[in-house]
């Protein structure tokens, strides 16, 4: 974070400079940049991110394809060889691509394979807004698409994979709505406050019945944890786990329970369906009881 | 069930009838059905029990100790070679005694030995009551027991077993307090009545992370299953999972929800600590939110 | 109760018999009864009130305008001259009719006037399945009915206060669909155990600010009071309020609690829309915290 | 607040200054403000404070008990004949004792002339931390006091008049530790959101059956009140209730729902006991269910 670049500096860089500091936002496509730094200067990084867009929905069909086909295959043999672009190898690292089982990556090859064919495009999707499961559903369910529609949906997962490199990298006083945020909150209905020291696990789950440690935190003497366990980037679409120990809590709590206590590790199981959406799930509980719900 | 016999006919036998009836739901001492029949007619199941019991406990104390010697180790060899009797048997294997790894079964041959060494006796418990992580526990704490103490654990354990055993083998008026109940309740908060057609599983949860279904169960129209997901029977202490498909539910009521739905299969975890116990855990739902609690 | 006759004596008695006990349950209008003797056996006593409606559906018109014009005014001269029939008199009061402020009297009076000048025969409505309000409400709206619809729906009045007398008058194997219930539970969710010694104190709201006791209980050891609020009857149409004592069952407990407690008497406010439902109002709850719903 | 001093400026003034500006926060007796003055510079709002009553504690018995007897009755008749200093009528309006009948003008009359009659000085109490009830109360209580106990208590109460006093007069980069929070939170957790536009009414109920409304409000688009109902001030201790309008807030989402509905005007009834506490009170609401705690 510490090196992003100022919008204002970027409205007062010769176009040059501009072009050397977002040319590659577009994968392998420096033009875009060129033909939105005319359109400076920018009052806000929202305007920056809908002039590049603009630039590309302006430009000739076969220009718009060239940078569609630009991209990597997803969890390809880009992916596996180590020749992709930094950015990209993160942006799928994120969603797990880059720990693929052989099986799992005979599947993604086997779409890319069946996409390409009908397509002449690789598929694009903005992997920082999906779990893996939702990857592949997503592969599935536009695999079925008209080929015009098709190249529409491409073009707009661009603009979101731009939308959260620009976020990363340029500081401006507004803020793209790409971020999502998880939280929670632990309150003790029992004694009536806050949940204090309550361990909280959030898990992914995948379709496979295997899991994936997301984040693990305590809960402060507000029944909160420090910061929320997703902030700053979008929720993953998929289905998630949250597993709060609260018999720990309870036990610390000197209270008479049964042994073993009737809860113990309480875990919710909830799905993220808008990735920029604020999920609060918080727990109010006591050692006999509990309710849940998505707050806000 | 249908064989079982009257406390009537029992009450008119001769003796030689009564302990052919029941001699052996002590193990291999029909002295104490010998003695408990002096003391007829019962009016009740509990004052046959408890006739049983009081002839135990008025007997010497060489002959208290043979009965419990007479009892065979816990998962012991005599389980493997099927040399015990056929009520031992069955016991044994509703806590899945019957089923151990080579590792589960050299911890019981160690626990075993260990036991046998301190006291003189096999570890008795009435294994009904208990899931096979509890059978653990309770061999691990009884191991640290002072002979006496222990010595009169083993044989309160053998009147649980020996009432679990009249309850099933004696009709009569009364019924002894060896059952406990685990039932639930789906309502529908968000349209005011009770969920019908909600899937139901029932899991034993294992200290080793597997998990083995107990029932399975469809909600009827007031919300409840037919029949209560374990009665007529203890409930093992244990780890449970319950588990509500509510998602295919709310699906079923064309309700404007996200795709993926918030929540979908919700699981409700909880130990069961009182056997005799009746564990009522409900279900309070919406498409996002829901509450659970022990109920009565 | 205890002088109900059997459905099976009334299928057995000679005609004069039959009419004699069942003449009047039609207002003035014993030649209902004449009629339906003919139809007799009544294998149920939803068979015997069938062909009693049927006789009525029957009969020509004018027959039937002047069986609606033999029903007294409600809460009107009738009422308080004491001339109506019993029944009648029973009825009204039910509904607090008799207990009128000059102010709603006159009120009746003038709808009274205008529905007759309107139909030419007096307003009639089951008012055991309703409330004053509730009553008030109804007036209003069927004096813009049309009048061919009115005269319909004042015969479907009239068969369910027959509904009411017969099953208040004649045992059978059956009973007819006329019962609603109103009931309630308290958990004690922070010990995990019914709530007894609750005391609950049932109200109901009337539109200008005045409420009247219905009914007052303590809860049981399952935290049940012993009977329903409500039953064998219908639940009449209106706003009801709940009153539960936690402040005092908690103060019982020697829990640590604030000074004043942060709930005492706790209010549950809601209304019946279908006398003949079952309304279960529970109240989940602890010092802190509740949870109230129409359950099952 | 907009003529508040700073604390700098109070720092930096000669004592007269000094004295001017504060003299009068304890009543009548500007000596405190002079000796405090002598302590400067004060770092904090806090420091302030503890200066001002330390000055109190050194002074002689003599004196403090002067300071005291400067107070007016409590609902006395000062009150009445208005020649209390500004402060004091303000804080006794505050409780509503400036709004007495003449029966409870009698009774503040007996209690402080039994008072006075015992102790020699006249009951003061932080009145802006009680409603009326809560001062009666705490009367009572205190009458029951051992002399120098209730000298002691006298003068706590008159620091914590004195720091509200402060809080009001003061700019500092600290807060006093005086106020309290009394806020809402409405989600509908049918709809799995905020519950907006819901109209919130917060009355304060007193012994006698009356009530006095305290706020209005309607909910956000976050479910909440742009303001807390109650802050920048102590929640005075006493009985309230919430009442939320979620019938009018079902009926504008066009859910089937009854006619009348299940839930019209929900009531939360809970009461305060620390004035300087944050009461949290939020509403899980449904068209058929609700849930409400004290939160945090």
């Amino acid at each position: 974070m510490t090196d992003r670049i100022s919008l204002e500096a970027l409205n007062a860089a010769d176009q040059a400079g501009f072009v050397a500091a977002l040319g590659d936002v577009f994968e392998h496509a420096p033009w875009v940049a060129e033909q939105a730094s005319a359109a400076r200067p920018f009052p806000t990084l929202a305007a920056l991110h809908a002039a590049m867009c603009a630039a590309v929905r302006d430009s000739d069909p076969a220009r718009q394809l060239a940078l569609i086909q630009g991209h990597p295959d997803l969890a390809g043999k880009a992916a596996r060889a180590g020749t992709m672009t930094a950015e990209s190898r993160g942006e799928q690292a994120s969603a797990g691509l880059d720990r693929l089982s052989d099986e799992e990556f005979a599947r993604f090859h086997g779409l890319n394979a069946a996409y390409r064919a009908k397509f002449g495009f690789p598929f694009i999707v903005c992997v920082r807004r999906h779990g893996k499961d939702s990857i592949l559903r997503q592969f599935e369910r536009r695999l079925a698409n008209e080929p015009a529609a098709e190249l529409a949906t491409a073009r707009e997962e661009i603009f979101r994979i731009v939308a959260l490199r620009l976020d990363q990298r340029v500081a401006a006083s507004d803020r793209l709505p790409v971020h999502g945020r998880l939280s929670t909150h632990v309150l003790d209905t029992a004694a009536g406050r806050p949940a204090a020291g309550v361990a909280v696990t959030l898990l992914e789950l995948c379709d496979d019945g295997s899991s994936r440690e997301v984040e693990r935190a305590l809960t402060n003497a507000d029944g909160r944890t420090d910061r929320p366990l997703v902030h700053e980037r979008p929720v993953p679409i998929g289905r998630y786990e949250l597993q709060f120990s609260v018999g720990e809590y309870f036990a610390g709590r000197q209270l008479a329970v049964t042994d073993p206590p009737f809860l113990d590790v309480v875990p919710v199981r909830f799905s993220v369906a808008e990735p920029e959406g604020h999920y609060h799930v918080p727990l109010l509980v006591t050692p006999w009881s509990y309710a849940t719900y998505r707050g806000s």
